[in-house]
């Protein structure tokens, strides 16, 4: 049966993630898997007991559990986000935030500036949308500001995503001067800042981590968090927060699309984080990941030495590797994955085609243990060689 | 700050849901409610122990985990609809499977055919993608043949949604003739089906049943359950089950839009209805609403006697009550509300307008006691009687 007819033509478009296709090889039990984004489930605490929770059995609101709401206006207030519990919409993870917000303010006629590269999930649904994804370069700091005031005169966008805390995929960091620059920008143009904030519990070392959100005087903001990379991802549980304007427009779209997020979920988040295991449960977090970075490091320096070009992330779970000259990531991929070691070409995270889009490896630390990763980087650097020569 | 520039023409145009706004009364403590779709919660059983489910708490399969995908099978298997694993989709209840739906196939250019009346939050998502609704009319049987078949040649519809058995808000169940007749008419045209049955375990009546995707031969089709009647809605878990030539298609959506389904409630669905508890607590179901809807029943006759029209519904939650000529049901939800008893007008779950939108009343029999509803009722009929003279 024929059935192309009955699809829409964003629907048509939709590539199936390649991280997610890649997910079916790692769970294989032979494989040594640097490619997913999953955190360790070793470092998971138990689920809180069900007796000490509220009853979640009924039908709940759509803009979340009062008491996760009542947390999550602590959590952003120690980051400098102060705001109130109407401005808050839990989401079946911050997935479902960018979903969210796109079906609210992106169609075909509208273009989203992204970082270049991106997280690729986030492309993914703006194109269901049917929006312009236009690429913004960046360096060392985030976004070239530069190209960000280019861009924003150049095509008019909607808003302006960025992952400023150790970004999915490269793990950059941006400066404090690159904030208010950007937040400066974004004021003097109007334009909408979507900020996407899902790993800035796991951070191993002294950096700024203010929201560019908190920084703006006057454009329109939404700022997105998750409990996923630091609790259970299997609850599908993170949110929105948004200036007073969005959080009518956002509810009713959440109401929609699926009436309500998990309630029991939102309620084992909800004592977890109010307890007091959870500041003690995120140090053991940046203690443990650290050491797995710095292993990892250790590792890339000591079996390819000056082949790759990387940086240490200064938290997150991912190294960002540069290929050598003329060595092509999906070979790499290809040819690992026959030694049983996955890993995860850059391209996918190219909103827009890139001269150079092959060159790169995402390399998640986060789920191998010590010896296991060292492991995987030596069948990766013996992979690297071969195709050097 | 003025972000109407910033929302799409659809989102700026969608409606909060009548229900849902009514359920902030709703929870307050002195009103008697029949105007929610919200199952008893003292039906509801305890969840099952953590530890006798699998563990939960990593990224899971965006199709769904695979025990409940297993118990699925076997669910619409007993129900006639063969199928296998691949062409189960977890949702976060039946509403997100709409929704998921509905961004496959529907776009401006798109008209879905519904039967009018028809559940309201379905027109939501339809329209939140642009698409036009087309009521069709219904007589006692179900959606009339010949006005559909009109409907088909007039308007060329991507689609058409039903709901067979028990349907939100008018009660309706399709004789088996009835069923037939559409599925010819359906093949004939090639028109895919959309149908939802999340209220047939909610039967009260020896009636068929019969899912009219069971009676397709040609035309595609995709069909909907849901555990939000039966178990515990506040774990938002339902299901599609799609000819196969949908299935890839759909598990892209579910991806992008939020990884997958909380699994934990999943599991503790699979684990429930995998039980020998599962028929038993459909039996106590039945049981316990058919007592009600039957005081509902004789309650409406003793007080309101020749005054309003309405059938017994053979199964689900709801009354479908037709008001005396010339009073209005927004005057009577208006009034009743003021005596502390809530009922929901007709009004919002006709997609069309209809002349006489008016004059109808949904009131759910499910949630009150029996002594509440008595006094309800009693209420209620003397608004009735009131706006009357």
């Amino acid at each position: 049966m024929d059935i192309s007819h009955l699809l829409t033509s964003h629907a048509i478009n939709m590539q199936a993630s390649l991280v997610r296709e890649l997910l079916h090889y790692s769970q294989q039990p032979d494989i040594l898997s640097l490619a997913g984004g999953l955190p360790d489930e070793k470092l998971m605490p138990a689920y809180p007991a069900l007796a000490q929770l509220t009853d979640s059995r009924q039908y709940g609101a759509s803009e979340g559990e009062k008491g996760l709401r009542e947390v999550i206006v602590r959590l952003v207030a120690d980051r400098g986000l102060h705001t109130t519990l109407d401005n808050i919409l839990v989401t079946n993870g911050s997935q479902q935030g960018l979903d969210i917000i796109s079906r609210l303010t992106l169609d075909e006629s509208s273009t989203i500036l992204t970082e270049q590269p991106t997280y690729l999930a986030a492309c993914q649904v703006f194109k269901l949308q049917g929006a312009n994804i236009q690429g913004v370069p960046s360096d060392s700091e985030g976004m070239s500001v530069l190209a960000l005031r280019n861009a924003i005169e150049n095509t008019n966008p909607k808003a302006v995503y960025l992952i400023p805390n150790f970004q999915n995929p490269t793990g950059h960091c941006y400066s404090l001067k690159r904030r208010q620059d950007i937040a400066a920008l974004l004021d003097e143009k109007g334009i909408l800042l979507i900020e996407d904030d899902p790993y800035r519990d796991l951070c191993y070392e002294k950096v700024d981590l203010t929201p560019i959100t908190t920084l703006l005087k006057r454009a329109p903001w939404l700022y997105m968090g998750s409990f996923s990379k630091v609790l259970w991802p299997g609850l599908r549980t993170g949110y929105v927060v948004s200036c007073a304007e969005f959080s009518p427009h956002l509810v009713k779209i959440k109401q929609a699309i699926d009436l309500h997020t998990n309630r029991l979920g939102q309620n084992m988040i909800a004592a977890f984080v109010a307890s007091e295991m959870f500041p003690a449960h995120i140090v053991k977090l940046q203690q443990s990941y650290k050491e797995k970075r710095d292993a990892m490091s250790k590792a890339l320096v000591a079996e390819l030495g000056e082949m790759v070009e990387f940086n240490t992330p200064a938290g997150g779970m991912f190294f960002w590797l540069t290929l050598p000259d003329g060595v092509s990531s999906k070979h790499i991929m290809t040819d690992a994955l026959e030694e049983n070691v996955l890993v995860l070409p850059g391209i996918p995270f190219f909103p827009n085609r890139h001269s150079q889009d092959d060159a790169f490896l995402r390399l998640s630390f986060a789920r191998l243990s010590l010896e296991e990763m060292q492991r995987a980087i030596h069948i990766l650097s013996n992979v690297i060689r071969r195709r050097m020569t």
